[in-house]
């Protein structure tokens, strides 16, 4: 037999068998979720973006267990998908990385950390505010914890639409990347916050402050040091292979280290992700090409050029030093992406949204979700706001994780989860189809 | 937060934390195995082929826990890692599939089965006695299952051998693979009689017949209605996008999807994925080019074409349409493919080979084992023989597996368990370097 974990053994082997039978398994879910993105995507030819079609399609694929075809259903708690889907944002949050510009985050840094704070603030307010309103029986716990529910941002599929759309560099992408990533850092810190006052009822200043400064570490720390680190690493890698293998390697361990690190600093992978995107942006790559024009132009013309020709110097090198880059990237993006966003359509419970309470819950607190970060736009200066301002809906998965933690923890009432639920499938689906005219509008004007 | 996992949420929610640690962790190995694959593919300074420098590279880090550094070690039962290694053996067969041609397979196809068949048997016999020699004392049944640990080829390392090698059309390797096909059915069929033999004492014929019938349906299934389904869905996925992506879409999906099926066939996964890729090499993709020249010829000019021309135009048009498959698929390969050799070379157990006796057994296996598969070369007509033989030598994780099977049983020992496993590391790591030596010699010549 060939090499591989033989399920037939698998299954004698009974431990194993379990194990083995997901992963043999999970080969035929890729097989669905990739057409099924694929049909999904077909939904260009109505003109709305392909993450709209995929993210239908992982509904549609989650709903055939009501028809009772329940072939898929353990993919809900598959580890291997799982991490499939972490892939597919960690790939897409780095090719964002890799086509954003230090310069332009930079440029931008101010408003978008306004955006990024208003972003929070205001749902989190306003989510306390509705819970008063929806369920005064259940306390000020249940109450705070709807506001927290509220306060995440989703970036994954507002870049998706931006991409599917063909917009590569923008200011209002630039916000909101970088809104995104404030709201990371506060959302950590709001969950520390609420899990605390909800446990022990003590305001963990320490743990807060502790949260704070881990990530500002991280940020800074992978910005500053990754940009000396990276040209070394990646000096020292060329001394041992010049090879097309080594070209990927370098930059996917670069981003899967920076992830994990982002990880390990208790921000979210994704922030790594973008993060080493954004580096390798500004790392000599030019090691890799044959020795020549790119190396003589960094290392005879450029430093003694001034503005504007700098700039335009450095982009035409970083093009031609990035082209190949994003070719490598491209194949796993083609790959592991949509497995993301037909998962998190797939996670959608349909059968949740049942009962007229729960609809309206859910329409309510997807109003104030809405207005809350269209809000934080107003802050964002001359910008298109609406732009950003829609850019800031989509909520996702981490809104779901904190209301089941609420609903194991006897805050959060089944309906007020299904209502949270409700949120996010509106905030997911609604973005796409608003930016999508908004970013064509201003197109044709 | 961006859309994640949230790990900080995840260790809240105690049921996800696990497997969210796991998820993330993956990342973090990633990296280390990324990176361990490249330094050790620097081997090729000394004239070995990067894959002897992966499997190295994989045994390095097993041992790093021997000096304490154990944060690798839970990748040994991680379902995330065994999934990634499996992925990288589906890639790299079909990779080898759309490499190959059907009618060279087609031309050394006896030849295969024969060498598959002696490649088989001999080892069976020889473990057999061996195991009288070497424990008498334990039984009809211990002698049995180490002659069946013997019998499986795991072709994965000798492909990675003739590819970096940069050997891609040769009968050697077409009789190779065709032999690897043979002996992965024989050794199901061996698998269920053991099975049946060691656990109930009776031969079941049924179970034999019925695994014979199953893995012939599948083959002949796989090639001739594959053959026919393939174009038909490649025209119809064309008619809803002649986009890149759904140029990569279809082959991966139809890559995993032969190996899900060969997976509920019994067979080895990787056997899907090189009919596959076998496949794909005849399908009419020519609808995804611009209209126009491809079709042109493959409507107009092709099917009056007479011997040679028909082949020489079939090679060209093939190799215009397939390109752009191997190119889109070698990123994938460039980040799956790795994972498997170093996971392999991971999986060794370095401490187990301490005992004098185990490694006198180990070696004595070993002798039997290479023997065995070099003499299945006798049968394999006019080609390198040696070649063909250390060929099919590099055994894997399905002799292991056996092996631990039996161990979990009964009918194997601790010891015995370890000397197979010295034998799995001997013709591991000898092959890749007894090939390279016999195919750049005939290079030379």
């Amino acid at each position: 037999m060939l090499v591989a974990l033989t399920f037939s053994v698998g299954k004698l082997y009974a431990g194993g068998g379990a194990a083995a039978d997901e992963i043999f398994t999970a080969l035929g879910w890729i097989v669905v979720i990739i057409l099924a993105a694929r049909i999904g995507s077909a939904i260009e030819k109505i003109g709305q973006p392909p993450v709209l079609g995929e993210l239908l399609a992982g509904i549609a694929l989650g709903g055939l267990a009501l028809v009772g075809i329940t072939w898929l259903e353990p993919m809900r708690t598959s580890v291997v998908m799982k991490f499939l889907a972490e892939v597919g944002t960690i790939i897409l949050l780095f090719q964002i990385g890799l086509e954003s510009n230090l310069q332009q985050m930079q440029r931008v840094g101010w408003r978008a950390f306004f955006v990024g704070i208003v972003g929070v603030a205001l749902p989190f307010v306003g989510g306390y505010f509705l819970g008063q309103y929806l369920f005064p029986e259940l306390g000020t716990n249940a109450h705070v914890f709807l506001g927290a529910t509220l306060t995440a941002t989703s970036v994954g599929i507002s870049v998706r639409v931006f991409r599917d759309l063909g917009v590569r560099a923008s200011t209002e992408l630039s916000i909101i990347l970088g809104a995104a990533v404030i709201d990371d850092v506060l959302g950590v810190i709001i969950l520390a916050v609420v899990q605390g006052l909800v446990t022990s009822g003590v305001f963990d200043i320490v743990a807060v402050v502790s949260i704070v400064i881990r990530s500002l570490l991280f940020l800074v720390g992978a910005i500053v040091i990754g940009g000396r680190v990276a040209p070394l690493l990646a000096r020292w890698m060329a001394r041992l292979s010049r090879s097309t293998t080594m070209k990927f390697a370098v930059p996917t361990a670069f981003c899967f280290l920076l992830s994990y690190i982002a990880y390990l600093g208790d921000l979210a992978p994704i922030i790594g992700a973008f993060s080493a995107g954004l580096i390798l942006d500004r790392v000599y790559f030019s090691i890799y090409q044959a020795p020549g024009i790119v190396e003589s132009l960094e290392r005879e013309l450029l430093p003694d050029l001034v503005e504007p020709y700098r700039s335009r110097l450095l982009r035409i090198l970083d093009t031609y030093r990035l082209h190949h880059i994003e070719e490598l990237i491209q194949p796993l993006s083609y790959f592991f992406v949509p497995m993301f966003f037909v998962l998190t359509g797939f996670s959608v419970d349909l059968r949740t949204f049942a009962a007229p309470h729960v609809i309206v819950g859910g329409l309510l607190i997807t109003v104030v979700a809405v207005i809350g970060k269209l809000c934080s736009s107003l802050v964002a200066g001359p910008v298109r706001r609406s732009v950003v301002g829609w850019g800031m809906v989509p909520r996702g998965e981490v809104g779901l994780i904190f209301a089941s933690v609420g609903l194991s923890i006897g805050v959060v009432t089944a309906e007020e989860y299904s209502a949270v639920m409700m949120m996010v499938l509106l905030t997911t689906l609604l973005p796409p189809i608003v930016l999508t005219f908004l970013l064509r509008r201003k197109q044709l004007s």
